[in-house]
C-alpha cells in the first residue's frame, strides 16, 4: 500500500462536528501528529479526534510554532515536514490535525509550502470556527448580495474599520485582550446593534454576548473568541423557546 | 419528546464531507424537508443525504425559491415555515437540508427569520464550497496576517475590484456566466498567476483550471463555480506525485 500524508480538519471543538471522512480516516491511519499539549494533557485538537482513532494509530505530538517567521521555527518545520515525508515514503498512512478547517489560518499550511508536489497528500476541508458561532448563535455569517470579510483584530484599527464599512458581514477573529477597541470602534460606526461576541462555540465553556453596549470593556476573554457582525440582522437576545 | 427543527449544512456535495452530527441526526428525524429535485430526480441536497436516512424519515420535497424578493416568493417561504412550526409543535424531529453551511449564502435564512423563536430550533453547520475547494486544490484560502474577503461575481466590478484591492485573498463566488469579465480583472490587476477557478468541487464532475490567462473567456461553467484568490500563493499545477 502506498502511503498518504492527510491533513485534517477538525472542525471547531465539538467531536462530532468533524466529517464523516475525517472519522473514517482516523480509524484506519498508522500515525497522527498532532500538537503538543499543555502539561501534559491532550491538545484540543487530539482531544476533538481521540474517539475516533484506531487501537494501530501511533500519536506522535509535536511542539508545532505558531508562525513561520524566524530561522528556529523555520528549522523546526523543515524537521516536521522531513518526518512526515519519511513516514510517508515508508509506506505509512499518516494524519495531522488542524483546528478548524486546514487551509484558513493553519499553521497546515506551513507544511504544505514544504511538501506539496513531493509526496501524495489529500486535505479533508473541515468547518470553521465562524460556522459554529454563526450557527450557535442563529446569527447568519451572510446572506444572498451581501459580501463577508474575515479579519484578524490583529490588523491596524484603519484596515478593521475598512472592512467594517465596505462589507455588509463581517468576522472579526482573534478578539483576545483587544475586545475594548474593537467594541469602540463598533460603536462608533453605529454597528453594536448588529454584532455579537462569541467564545469557545461548541465547547463546554462557550459564551455568547450580544449586547456588546453592556459589556466591560476589560472583559477577560477566551483565547477563541470571535465578533460576527451583520448589517442586515439584529444581535438583540433570542427568546429561547425550551 | 418535544419537537425540534434541525438546520442541516451538508457540506458541498460529497456524501462524506458531512459532519458526524448531521449523519446521527438524519437516521432519528421524523421528517426531512428538501428542495424538490429537477426532473423527478433528488435535489443535491437530498442526494448527499439519503445514505444516512433513517428507515422511517418522511421526506417532503418542496419547492424553495432562490430568494426573498416578490410576494409570491414570500408567500412561498411563509407556507412552509408554518409547515415545519406545525411540525414541530406536534412532537416531530423535522431536519431541513442546506447546501454547505446553513448560515451562509442559505435560503434557510428565509426560514429562520420566521421562525426564530417560536419554536426550537438547531442549526448544523457545515463545510463551506470554497473550504473544499481550497482543499482539493491544495491553495490556501487564506494563511496568517491575511484578510480574506468572500464576495459573488454578481456584484459590480467596481465592487469586486475593491476586494481584490483590499484584500490578500478573495473567495469570488458564482462565476457562471460572468468568468470572461472576471478573468479580465484578474488580469488587469496583475492576479492570474495567483487565482484558480474550480467547478464541482468534491462531486465526480469535479473540474479544475489554473492558468486562467489560457482559458477561454467564453468558457461554459456549471452553476458552482467558484475563483480562488491568494496573492501569496502560485496557482500553477502542482505537478502530482501518484
Amino acid at each position: 500500500m502506498k502511503g498518504c500524508l492527510y491533513a485534517i480538519g477538525t472542525g471547531p471543538g465539538s467531536s462530532d462536528l468533524i466529517t464523516v471522512r475525517a472519522a473514517r480516516l482516523l480509524a484506519r491511519l498508522d500515525v497522527l501528529y498532532a500538537p503538543a499539549g499543555k502539561r501534559g494533557g491532550d491538545s484540543l485538537a487530539l482531544s476533538i479526534v481521540r474517539e475516533y482513532l484506531g487501537a494501530q494509530v501511533e500519536i506522535r505530538e509535536r511542539h508545532f510554532p505558531m508562525s513561520t517567521h524566524g530561522d528556529e521555527k523555520e528549522t523546526l518545520w523543515d524537521q516536521v515536514a522531513e518526518e512526515l515525508r519519511q513516514d510517508v515514503e515508508s509506506g505509512l498512512q499518516v494524519g495531522f490535525v488542524t483546528l478548524g478547517d486546514a487551509m484558513l489560518f493553519s499553521t497546515w499550511v506551513f507544511l504544505l509550502e514544504r511538501l506539496q508536489g513531493r509526496i501524495p497528500m489529500e486535505v479533508i476541508p473541515g468547518v470553521t470556527s465562524f460556522a459554529c458561532i454563526s450557527a450557535r448563535a442563529q446569527f447568519p455569517l451572510a446572506m444572498e448580495q451581501q459580501s463577508l470579510a474575515i479579519v484578524s483584530c490583529t490588523a491596524s484599527e484603519a484596515a478593521l474599520e475598512q472592512a467594517l464599512r465596505q462589507h455588509e458581514c463581517v468576522v472579526l477573529m482573534k478578539v483576545y485582550g483587544r475586545f475594548g477597541r474593537v467594541r469602540d470602534l463598533l460603536g462608533r460606526l453605529g454597528l453594536l446593534p448588529h454584532a455579537l461576541l462569541m467564545a469557545e462555540a461548541s465547547l463546554p465553556t462557550e459564551q455568547c454576548f450580544r449586547q456588546l453596549h453592556e459589556v466591560d470593556g476589560e472583559l477577560s476573554l477566551p483565547y477563541f473568541s470571535t465578533i460576527l457582525v451583520n448589517k442586515q440582522w439584529l444581535a438583540a437576545p433570542v427568546e429561547e423557546v425550551a
